[in-house]
């Protein structure tokens, strides 16, 4: 996808340029759904899902034939202040799980029909400790943008998007803090096992980078306070807007590496669902800010693109019954 | 399915004989589920469907290879007080285009894997209007039941149900109400349109029914009160349990039709997950009433098994995360 940037500013500069949701086509869909054999709305989220797929594919009668699954991975600085009782070790040998098809994510790719693809970003070099220094230099961002720009296949009628990276619930919490103000510890959770001591060590860790960073600018938070693959998935988000994809987030993390573009412009999401809402306390919060519903609530706080690929069955359903059903005409059937 | 009955008592007789969850398969399903490679509990829902399943399939590795789903068709004589605004005959035209594969179950069945089967019963002669008599003899109840339970395909690997039915929102709402009390005013919802005056018919008529034939019996409740699809559900229902099949339950009318099992013993219903929370306000009550946490809740209100058949997908995913992913140690990632 030929979408690269240079300067962290011509993200802003992208937001007047990018495709907008066709109307007609939504209208079109809410049309149909009416006419379909079932009492109107009584499809409940699923109507809902069949119209927004419409709106982005610009089609009565949207399809996924090619689901595209990404999942970034990416090391973090921070991890030198003891936010993670894993080691960083385990965000490569993780990577390794998933190319050996042993992780959550891809049996749920294989069980709902995507098509996964893992990118890991430069683990051999972790971002900077953003208490001492920004996690990156701006060309560093910018790379990572890149990356994650590139790796979208234009031609997936859907994609899926997930991250590996231990430390990375901190990231997420602190992008997020950044972005929607509060306390850190609003935004803080257990991650993959952090005790209240734990939790304390992150809000205190992220408190002290908003210090130094300030938020005055949601790209040089991006820069300052994030990571390779929250880049990347920025990048990836934007790619898929570009080509009118519709996008599935996965949990807090996923959501929360978009948070900087949400505070650029909130219009620069709305191709994208957030796939469900995960156990970590500060993912409601977030939603809830972004004024996005996610699509299941399973209790999960795995990330990997999990909630992203269990939703994608809901989208299959939702599609097979917008395309597939009878209209009352068609079927003979008195509609009342 | 062998499993007749001539009485309405031999259920009751049935309880002590059916079989119970397998206790060690569920213990190992859960020391499984913590040494696969992610945090432990982080795959939310999932791991606890997976270990349902673990415990009904008996074995450590549960599997999906059929998926039958079967939706039980009737007509009600309680139309006849006008409690639903579309004709009877509607029944009828919804079973042809389950058949010729129109509706929104044949989608989602096809989108999820599922064997669909549609079992109209007796729609020439609805039941009896319940305010004036008993909507069905003993001997229709158990006619109905036993068509339901040989219905059951015992090679299954999980059974779906649902119903069609008009008029059958109120016949949910008087089981409901005659199973766990309070007012019918409180179980009554719009169903496929009513408005409020529809909805207060609704809760009037329902006042009349339990007036007349009393509560005392949940499966007298059952023939006095209910439908042939109600009690063919019942009988799906235990036939499964009896072949340890664990089945998915759709949303309200199809829930309200096992409360008088459940009002029998609450025990009948350990096999059977509840697919979806309904948009009917009775459902949340009554899922309440009976202890059972739904899979999903998608606003939906269709019935025909449409959210069982949504919730397969979720139980599909969760056997592919129990039997797919490494453990740690497969793996060579660290556990921290």
């Amino acid at each position: 996808m030929a979408l690269e940037i240079t300067t962290l500013s011509q993200i802003k500069d992208m937001v007047a340029t990018l495709p907008k949701p066709d109307g007609d086509a939504a209208e079109a869909a809410r049309a149909r759904q009416n006419q379909l054999t079932k009492p109107p709305g009584s499809l409940g989220k699923l109507e809902e899902i069949a119209v927004f797929m419409t709106s982005w594919q610009k089609t009565d009668r949207p399809k996924i034939d090619t689901a595209q699954a990404l999942v970034f991975a990416g090391n973090h600085g921070i991890c030198d202040r003891g936010v993670n009782p894993f080691p960083q070790a385990v965000t490569h040998q993780m990577v390794l799980n998933f190319e050996a098809g042993g992780a959550a994510i891809n049996q749920l790719c294989r069980a709902n029909g995507a098509d996964l693809t893992v990118v890991p970003l430069d683990l051999d070099t972790p971002t900077q400790d953003f208490t001492k220094a920004p996690a990156m230099t701006e060309a560093e961002t910018c790379a990572a943008f890149n990356t994650g720009a590139a790796a979208v296949d234009t031609d997936a009628d859907i994609l899926l998007l997930g991250e590996m990276g231990i430390g990375n619930s901190t990231i997420a919490a602190a992008l997020a803090c950044a972005s929607f103000g509060g306390e850190p510890r609003d935004w803080v959770g257990a991650g993959t096992g952090s005790d209240a001591d734990g939790m304390a060590l992150k809000a205190q860790v992220i408190g002290e980078g908003i210090a130094r960073h300030g938020t005055d600018d949601p790209l040089h938070v991006l820069a300052a306070l994030g990571g390779r693959e929250q880049a990347a998935i920025c990048g990836a988000v934007l790619a898929a807007r570009a080509a009118s994809i519709p996008v599935l987030l996965d949990g807090y993390i996923c959501t929360a590496a978009v948070a900087p573009l949400v505070a650029t412009s909130p219009s620069l999401l709305d191709h994208c669902l957030v796939g469900h809402a995960s156990a970590e306390p500060g993912h409601a919060r977030l939603t809830l800010a972004m004024d996005k519903q996610p699509v299941l609530d399973f209790a999960m706080r795995l990330g990997e693109g999990t909630g992203a690929a269990l939703a994608l069955g809901i989208v299959r359903s939702a599609l097979a019954c917008h395309n597939g059903m009878a209209t009352f005409a068609e079927a003979g059937v008195a509609d009342g």
